[in-house]
C-alpha cells in the first residue's frame, strides 16, 4: 500500500521535477510516503556516517587490544566490559550485561606431523567441541574421500585410519557439512580420527576452525582442519599410490559451562518504549585471528548506528535496541538466551536485524517476514539508493535472531560483497588490515536507516 | 643482420602470402632466417611439451615427497638423488651431481608471543642466517619505524627495544632491504633484535622467510618476520598510544657447511659439444612450503625440455646442459661453485638461461649481453610467437647464472606473469597448487626452443 502509493505520486512527480523532489523542496506536505517523511534523516544519519572515522578506530582498537573473543574466554569478558563502559561515555540508554552461560572449549596444543613418505609438520586447527588425542597422539594411515558417498563405496577401507575429507569449497552451506559432521560418518566407518579441507575458496597456508558436532550414540573421534594445501597434497600421494601416514596430536578439552554476556543498549522509544526494534551482531569469535570480519565488525557498527542516531538527536517512536549477543560460534547461547530472558517481550520484537556476513560494502538486506511487512522495509530501502545499500531480497536473517524470527518476528540481515568473506573466515587472518573505513561507514549508514525509520514509523511493521 | 633479412624476406611475403608462409609449405629454401629454419623443430618441441603431462606429475612428485629442500637438509640430498635416477632413466647424457660445500642454517623452534597490550602468539619466521636467542627469549618493547630514515631520526628511542620495520611491498627490490640488512641497522640504533614486515604485497597471515646478513663489526642481533596482519597491528597500537612489549625466541643456530650438488645433465653437441648452452634453475629452496614455485618448477621445466628434445630426436650441434643449482637461497654457493668448477670452459659457454621467477604463463625472456647477441635471441623468439613468450626485453638474468655473466657470457633469465609469484615467495603456501599444469607446459616449451635453438645455429651466439 504504501509502496503504490509512493509509486504513483513519484511517478507524477518525476515526470515534471526530477532532480527536485529529492531535496525535499517542493510539496513536502503533499506526499506521505516513507521516502519522503525520512528522506532528511536518513540523509542526516548517512553523512554522518560517512564522515565519521571513530567506527573504524573502535573496531581497530577493540580488535587489537583484545584480539580473539572466544566464548570462556577472558579476552570475550574484558571485550565486553569495555564495550559496556564506552556505551555508558556514548550515554547511550539502559547499557547492560546479560549473563547467560556459554560453552567452554579449549584448543590446547594441537599438530598434525606427515610420517610417511616423508616427515614433516602441517597447520591444522582443531574444530571446535572436538574431543583431543591421547598425549602421544594418532599415528595412523590415511585415507583421503572425496565426499560422504565416496567413504561410504570404500566399505571397510576407513577402518583403523584417520579419514580426509577432501572437499573443494562450493558453497558454504554445502561444503561446511563435512566439518560439521564429519567426524560422526568417519567414525562410523571405523576411523580412528578425522579430518576436513578447511572450508575456504583460496589459501596462504591458511587452516580454518569452526564448530563440529557428535551424533548421539557415535564412537568421538578428534575432528580437526588442515589447509587446502596439505588437503590437495594428500590427495595427489593418494591418487600415485604412496602410503600416507600422519601422527595428531590435540590437546583439546571441554570445561564446564561458565559466565558470558548479551551486550545491550537502548535508545528508549518516544511513543511506544515497549515496542522494539532489536539489532547487531555477535560479539564471541573463534579464538583465532581478531574476529573483527566475523564478528565485531557487525557489533560496532550497530552500536555506532545507535550513538548517531543520539548524536543527531533521533529519538523513534519505538524503543531501538542493539544486542551484541555471545557464543554465536560454538553454542548459540547468546541468541537463545536472548529470546528466554525476553520471552514476554518477544510478541513487541517489531523487527530483528543482524550483520554478521562482514562490514564489507553493503548492499542491502535479506528479509524474513510477511508480504506487507517486505514491502514496507523495501521502501525503507530506497532511502539507501544514494549509496547503494538498500536492495531488499527474500529470504535470510541471521543465526541470533533466529530463536526471535522462530517466534514470528520479522527477521532482516544485511547483505554485502561477500567475494573475501569466506577467504578469512574463522582464521587467523580475520583481522583490520582486511576491512575498510568506508565500507565499515557504508553499513553503519545502512543500518542506522533502517532500524531509525522501522522505529518511528507510525504504524509498526506487521507480521 | 638476421633479422633484418628476415624482416625484407617476410614483408614481401606477407604482402601476397599471409597465413601460408607461416604453414612453412612455400619457397622453404629461398629464406635462411632462423624462423624459417627452425619452425619445423619449434612447432615439434611446443607441440610435445603442450600435450605432455610428465612435467606437472614429476615436479608434484618431487614436491610432495621431498617437500623443501633446503641447504643442509636430507630431503634437498634424498630429492636430489631422485632426480639424478630419473635422469639416467630418460637417458640424459653425462649425468651426475657435482659436489659443493654449503651453509648449514637450523631454524630450530622460534615463537613470538605479545606480552602486553595483551597476550597471544603471533606467527614468525626467522631469517635465514640470524643468530638464535636464548632459551628464555628477549622479552623487550617494540619500536615502529617506517624507514631507515624513520629509524635514524628517532635517535636513542631504540635502545633496548626490539625494533620493527613496518615496510609495505612496493617492489621487491626496495623493499628487501629491510630483510636482508635491517638487523644491523637496528643494532647500531641499539636494538636488542629486530622485526621486518613480511616481503610480499598479500596475506592470510603467512609469514615469509628469506636470507639476511650481518655487516662486519655489526653486533649481531635475532632478526625475524612477522606477518603483515601483525606489523599492521603493531603500527596502529604504536600510533594509539599502546606500550607494545614482546618475547621473541628463536631457536636458530649455524653449523658447519655441509656437501651437497649441482644437478647436471646432458645432450652432448653434434659438431662443437665443447660449446655449451647452459640452462635450469636451483633445487634448494627455503624450510617451508614445497619450494615448486621458487624454484623446482624452473628446474623441472629445463629438465623436461632435454627430455623432450632427447625423445623428439633433436641432438643440437653445441652441447646443451641442464643444471639444477643448489643452494641459491642461503649462499649461492652452486652457481659460484659451477662457475669455478667449469672455469676453463667459461669462455665456451654460448648462453646461460635460467627460470627463477615462477613457472607461471611466460612471456619471454629478459637478456643480457651484445646488440648483436639480442637480435639473434629476439629472432628466435619469433618462434614462440604462437604461445605468446617469445618477447625478449633487455637486461636480467638469474641469480645463478650470475657468476657466468660477469664474465661475459651471454645470460637470460624467463619471464613470467609475475602477479602471484611474491604472494607465495619463501612462505608455507609455496605449494603445487598454485601451479597450473598448462602454464608449466608452456614454460618448458619456451625454454625447450630457446635453448635447442640457441645451441644448434650455425655461428655461435656473439659475446
Amino acid at each position: 500500500m504504501l509502496r503504490l502509493a509512493t509509486l504513483a505520486v513519484t511517478g507524477a512527480l518525476v515526470f515534471i521535477t526530477t532532480g527536485i523532489l529529492s531535496g525535499g523542496e517542493i510539496f513536502p506536505d503533499s506526499d506521505d510516503s516513507i521516502a519522503a517523511m525520512y528522506r532528511a534523516d536518513a540523509d542526516k544519519l548517512i553523512d554522518a556516517a560517512l564522515a565519521d572515522s571513530s567506527t573504524y578506530d573502535r573496531l581497530a582498537y577493540l580488535g587489537d587490544t583484545f584480539g580473539a573473543r572466544f566464548s570462556g574466554s577472558q579476552n570475550l569478558e574484558d571485550a565486553i566490559d569495555w564495550i559496556l563502559d564506552e556505551m555508558r561515555k556514548d550515554g547511550l540508554e539502559n547499557v547492560r550485561g546479560e549473563e547467560v552461560m556459554v560453552p567452554h572449549w579449549v584448543r590446547g596444543e594441537e599438530s598434525l606431523s606427515l610420517v610417511s613418505p616423508r616427515g614433516g609438520k602441517m597447520a591444522i586447527l582443531g574444530l571446535g567441541g572436538s574431543i583431543g588425542t591421547e598425549p602421544e597422539g594418532i599415528t595412523a594411515e590415511v585415507l583421503v574421500v572425496s565426499s560422504f558417498d565416496d567413504l561410504a563405496d570404500r566399505g571397510s577401507e576407513a577402518e583403523g585410519k584417520i579419514v580426509l575429507f577432501n572437499v573443494p569449497f562450493t558453497t558454504y552451506g554445502r561444503t561446511v557439512q563435512y566439518r560439521v559432521t564429519g567426524a560422526n560418518r568417519a567414525s562410523e566407518a571405523g576411523a580412528v580420527a578425522s579430518l576436513v579441507r578447511s572450508v575456504g575458496p583460496a589459501s596462504m597456508y591458511t587452516p580454518h576452525t569452526g564448530v563440529m558436532r557428535y551424533e548421539e550414540g557415535v564412537r568421538q573421534i578428534p575432528h580437526a582442519a588442515v589447509t587446502l594445501e596439505d588437503a590437495m597434497m594428500m590427495q595427489r600421494m593418494q591418487d600415485r599410490g604412496q602410503k600416507i601416514v600422519v601422527t595428531l596430536k590435540m590437546g583439546a578439552e571441554t570445561f564446564p559451562d561458565v559466565v558470558s554476556r548479551n551486550v545491550v543498549a537502548e535508545i528508549v522509544g518516544s511513543e511506544f518504549p515497549e515496542e522494539v526494534v532489536v539489532f547487531g551482531g555477535h560479539i564471541d569469535s573463534w579464538d583465532v585471528g581478531q574476529g573483527v570480519m566475523d564478528d565485531a565488525g557487525g557489533c560496532v557498527a550497530a552500536w555506532q548506528a545507535l550513538v548517531l542516531m543520539k548524536r543527531l538527536g533521533l529519538r523513534p517512536k519505538r524503543t531501538i535496541r542493539v544486542v551484541m549477543w555471545t557464543n554465536e560460534e560454538n553454542g548459540l547461547r547468546g541468541g537463545t538466551g536472548y529470546a528466554e530472558r525476553h520471552a514476554d517481550q518477544v510478541a513487541n520484537h517489531v523487527l530483528a536485524m543482524e550483520s554478521d556476513a562482514g562490514v564489507f560494502k553493503p548492499q542491502g538486506f535479506g528479509f524474513t517476514g510477511s508480504d506487507s511487512a517486505f514491502e514496507i522495509v523495501t521502501e525503507i530501502g530506497t532511502l539507501l539508493d544514494r549509496i547503494e545499500s538498500g536492495t531488499i531480497t527474500r529470504g535470510d536473517g541471521g543465526a541470533d535472531i533466529g530463536p526471535l524470527m522462530q517466534q514470528g518476528v520479522p527477521g532482516m540481515g544485511l547483505r554485502v560483497d561477500g567475494t573475501e568473506y569466506f577467504w578469512y573466515h574463522h582464521t587467523e587472518a580475520d583481522t583490520m588490515d582486511k576491512l575498510d573505513p568506508h565500507e565499515i561507514n557504508l553499513c553503519v549508514a545502512t543500518m542506522a536507516v533502517m532500524a531509525y525509520v522501522a522505529a518511528d514509523l507510525d504504524e509498526r511493521i506487521p507480521r
